[in-house]
């Protein structure tokens, strides 16, 4: 993982009023980026977005550079909370593979910045890019190894699979999330989850 | 499609040598745009890469941003026939997914800017990012329904289906094509054309 999260955590708030802050600098950090980019946003346009004080950024946050990995690790943590919510209790990994669909192409819709900031972290910051990725990538092949322990998928390669299965949610959520926004987010996955459970042979 | 690649097709050459010119601005426009990010990059530094006159530019393209959107639809044009060259033959629809991946994972060793340049194209021209990915799937979904008149795959949405597996083939591609070079493209296919077969259905 990059340096930079670890000063992050070497910064993380100690109590409630601190989390608050640090929480309401990263969701004004989403909506400053989300919407005019990483170098179009300065430290000040994050504070006033906030209604925080400038030198309070720096209790939390070294640098510009700092806010934007903590956001792109901030954001993968938040994907993995709202669709772990949303997948508890099916039955087994092809109705979680569903409902991790429809969670995240749900999480796509209600976080219309999420593409804007991880892509561009492909260029302002791309060990963290990387990061956020490798992190889906681990836990999606030992959830995928633990269903084939217990005959729930076929046995087989499954750090492959689960970056195949990754691209094709990264995908799923762009046209379905942000793009056409109109179509069930239910019907899509129900066409994905097939595909994922049956293949495409006759 | 975008205004601009009409504009391309007005200033198409009608020469042999034109078309040598106008593909030498092209590839030289994928190194420096690639190498450098659209920002950094000048006029100038692509007619010198070409060696070319400054004054040739603007015979084949009107602006920086033409030429940048004219290289993401040919990228999209080169991916296209390499793939289609290297899957002719194919018996079968599955047999075709296979060898397109393959083929995928080594454009894209050959072609190390493809990445930057098309996820650049998000920020630098979105409408060219988005026709880009419009005429794969709409060439995916014509094969697929193809394939499915057939018999070689089963019935369904063909259209939802092709652009999840563009959006694992893009994913196959930057892993095993960017970021980690040194694994087989056809291990790393037959795992994912089994998975694409098949389903992870035990």
């Amino acid at each position: 993982m990059s340096t930079s999260e670890s000063n992050t955590i070497d910064k993380r708030p100690k109590t409630a009023r601190g989390l608050r802050t640090q929480s309401k600098l990263l969701e004004a950090a989403e909506g400053a980026f989300g919407e005019n980019g990483f170098h179009a946003t300065s430290i000040g346009d994050i504070t006033r977005r906030a209604s925080v004080a400038l030198g309070t950024f720096y209790v939390y946050f070294d640098s510009k550079d700092e806010i934007f990995r903590a956001l792109v690790a901030h954001m993968g943590e938040m994907t993995r909370g709202w669709i772990a919510e949303r997948v508890k209790g099916a039955p087994d990994r092809l109705e979680t593979e569903h409902r991790g669909l429809v969670a995240y192409i749900e999480f796509a819709r209600a976080h219309p910045n999420l593409y804007r900031i991880i892509e561009e972290s492909q260029f302002v910051a791309p060990d963290a890019y990387k990061a956020h990725y490798d992190v889906f990538m681990d836990r999606y092949q030992r959830n995928l190894e633990d269903a084939a322990a217990r005959g729930e998928v076929a046995a087989g390669d499954q750090g492959t699979r689960a970056w195949a299965l990754i691209g094709m949610s990264v995908f799923m959520g762009l046209r379905f999330g942000i793009w056409e926004r109109d179509r069930d987010p239910e019907d899509v996955a129900r066409v994905v989850s097939d595909l994922i459970a049956n293949g495409l042979k006759p």
